[in-house]
């Protein structure tokens, strides 16, 4: 596999957990990435930093080629605000979007692992976003669907053999569940290569044009419904 | 291998090569991090990116446990650069320093992989710096040592099968010969594994506290002597 193909210029927005980050990949490189993860609202934080990527690299928005966002699953407001970050900068410019899956791009820190790449991302309510990649080509191909699940039945959905390493959020509050579930097959991330990084979600933008889309045609992903949208399916059926 | 024990607040930087980067570790998170690659002058944005990375996190100079500065081998200018930042930032507020080495930090982008990780530097004159690390327990173990040669004598160098990994910024000069050389043995790394992260260095600071040394013993590391140490010795030689 080369990346001699990456040419497109991409602005990645990420503000879909508990890091907020942006990422300029121009000629093949990361030319300039910031991420934080300060516990500030992202509404807030998002914009000045996708501003100052771009003056930082002399870009205007019509020298970006495709704006891509991570569009989940994730934390519901996050998600919101990096979608239509992506969108309102797109639509302005004329360019088209990239929606990049969180789980696909929090894989992409173990590119070429060999096994599988579990992304676990705290989805409260005792559940955790997951899915499971195999990363020895290179590129993550899914090898356990998506779900928002309890851990335990996540754990028990993975194969009885092979290397494991676990990356994202979730992995703090659930490291010790995982080690014992799993012993030594179960490799945790450093923090290096914990969090979801734009400069992934980059990188997955320009090696996937086929899914680039029109501005207006970006979409959140979602593998639950938000709580408001619950909530009132609740009481409709209670008042039904 | 467990990243619990990681509690100290780490302060790293590194204008080691073609990268400007700072990265704050506290609680076992990067909290906040930056990567400039835009060509400019690193002497003239490390120390903003410094400031902005404290202030943005609510830190002052003695709420960190250690400033790290990936100390080489690299860029001469770059690695004094940053040498001198990390020093003077430690001196002033009483704490160390660690000296992270700029193959080992960027090994760290391929923790966990079944095979070597290969960093190429490009070291002008012809010649890349270079090492090989065994990843497979996670942190990188030294395989081959470190060098300044032409990229033909490493790959010479390599042992004959197992998975090879290349990162670094020698790559995009070089993957052509890699590839020529390996063929499906070795792999590229993507560009948003590619490059030196402060993040990493960082991790391998909170990680090595043997390594902390008094602020004013932080030296940086060479594989080759400065260019103008060799013109000189030139010159006396042949005024002997």
């Amino acid at each position: 596999m080369t990346f001699d193909g990456i040419n497109p210029t991409v602005l990645a927005i990420d503000t879909s957990g508990p890091v907020a980050g942006c990422a300029v990949l121009k000629g093949g490189k990361i030319v300039h990435q910031i991420a934080m993860n300060h516990g500030l609202t992202h509404s807030e934080t998002i914009m000045s930093a996708v501003d100052a990527a771009l003056s930082a690299v002399n870009l205007a928005c019509a020298d970006v080629d495709v704006f891509a966002a991570v569009a989940g699953p994730g934390s519901f407001t996050g998600v919101r605000i990096g979608v239509c970050a992506a969108k309102g900068l797109a639509h302005g410019a004329g360019k088209p979007c990239c929606a990049v899956h969180a789980l696909d791009a929090l894989a992409m820190n173990f590119y070429g692992f060999d096994g599988l790449c579990c992304p676990i991302l705290d989805a409260r309510r005792g559940q955790v976003y997951c899915a499971a990649f195999d990363m020895r080509q290179g590129l993550p191909r899914r090898a356990l669907a998506d779900a928002a699940e309890p851990l335990a039945d996540f754990l028990a959905r993975l194969p009885k053999d092979g290397r494991l390493v676990f990356v994202g959020d979730g992995v703090p509050v659930h490291e010790a569940a995982v080690r014992e579930a799993l012993g030594d097959r179960a490799m945790i991330a450093p923090p290096s290569l914990r969090d979801l990084r734009a400069d992934a979600a980059a990188v997955l933008a320009a090696r996937r044009p086929e899914t680039w889309v029109e501005a207006k045609t970006l979409a959140p992903i979602y593998l639950r419904a938000p709580q408001a949208e619950r909530e009132r399916k609740v009481k409709l059926e209670n008042n039904a």
